[in-house]
C-alpha cells in the first residue's frame, strides 16, 4: 500500500472535534478527541476510539461514565487546552470551569452542548486505540453553534 | 432524557458521507453510510456502524471484504442513488460504473478516493446497527476534493 495515498485517502474522512471528560474518585481525565461517531439509535450509542495511555480512557474504564462535549467552531483555543495532560486546580480543569454532571463526571460549562454517557463495551485488543461504546444517558443543548471539525482546525488526526 | 435536547445534541456530531460496497459471489451490496471513523493508526483500522438488514452488511459479513468510497461535496446525486436497494445491471451498480478491486469488491469509478478493507471484527449485539471493524488493505486517492458531509447535505442521520 502506497503510504502517501493511504494518508491522503484516510484524511478525507470527516470528523468533528470534542472534549471528552471522566472522573475516577479524585482523578480527572479530559482530552480533545476526534474519532467519535454515533453507532445506534435505540439504544442511543456512541463509539469513541481513545488513546490507551490517556487519562480519559483510564478514568472512563475505572468509573464507567463520562461526558462528551461538542466544541464550537470558534473554540479552537479550548480544544488546544485539552491536548495537554489533565490538570485540575482552583476548580478549573485545564483552565476551564466545570460542574459535576448527574453521573458525577465533569461538565465543562463553556461548551455549547454535551452528552452524558455510560460505558457499555470496551475493547483494547483491536488496534492502537481503545474502542469504547457509550450509551447516552443525558444530553444538554445550550446554544446553536457550528460544530468544530478537524477540517476547519489547524490539526490533523488520521491517515 | 429530554428527546429534543438529545436529538439536537447528537446532531451536532460531525460525520462524512461515504458509499460502502461489498460483493459476495454474484450478490452485490452498496449503500450510502455516515457512521464511519478511523479507529487505529497501526494497523490502520476503520469502524462502520451499518444497518443489520442492509445488503452491504450481509455481503461484508459473507465475503469479509469491502470498499469505502469518499463522496465529493458535489456528488449528492450519487449519494442519493445508494439510498435505494442495491441493483446491478448493464455493468452498473445503482446506475454507477464500477470495476473489480484487488479484493474483488466493486470500486465505483466516479468517486474521488476509496479505501479497500478487510473485516477484522463484527459485533451485532450492541445496538440497532452492526459495528464492523475494517483493516485498510489498499487506498487510492484520485483527485483533490472537498468531502461531502452530512451537515452540507439535505439529509440527517443521527439523534
Amino acid at each position: 500500500m502506497e503510504p502517501k495515498a493511504k494518508q491522503k485517502a484516510l484524511r478525507l474522512l470527516t470528523n468533528g472535534m470534542y472534549v471528552l471528560t471522566a472522573r475516577s474518585g479524585e482523578k480527572f481525565g479530559a482530552a480533545t478527541v476526534t474519532w467519535v461517531s454515533q453507532v445506534s439509535f435505540k439504544p442511543p450509542l456512541l463509539m469513541a476510539a481513545l488513546r490507551k495511555d490517556g487519562s480519559v480512557f483510564q478514568c472512563l474504564a475505572d468509573s464507567g461514565v463520562g461526558v462528551l462535549h461538542v466544541l464550537a467552531s470558534d473554540q479552537k483555543d479550548i480544544a488546544q487546552k485539552f491536548f495537554a495532560p489533565t490538570k485540575s486546580e482552583n476548580d478549573l480543569l485545564n483552565g476551564e470551569p466545570f460542574v459535576r454532571a448527574k453521573n458525577s463526571a465533569p461538565i465543562l460549562t463553556n461548551l455549547p452542548a454535551y452528552i452524558e454517557c455510560s460505558v457499555v463495551d470496551l475493547n483494547e485488543r483491536l488496534g492502537d486505540h481503545a474502542l469504547v461504546i457509550l450509551e447516552v444517558t443525558n444530553c444538554a443543548f445550550l446554544r446553536e453553534v457550528e460544530p468544530l471539525t478537524v477540517t476547519d482546525s489547524p490539526w490533523e488526526y488520521g491517515g
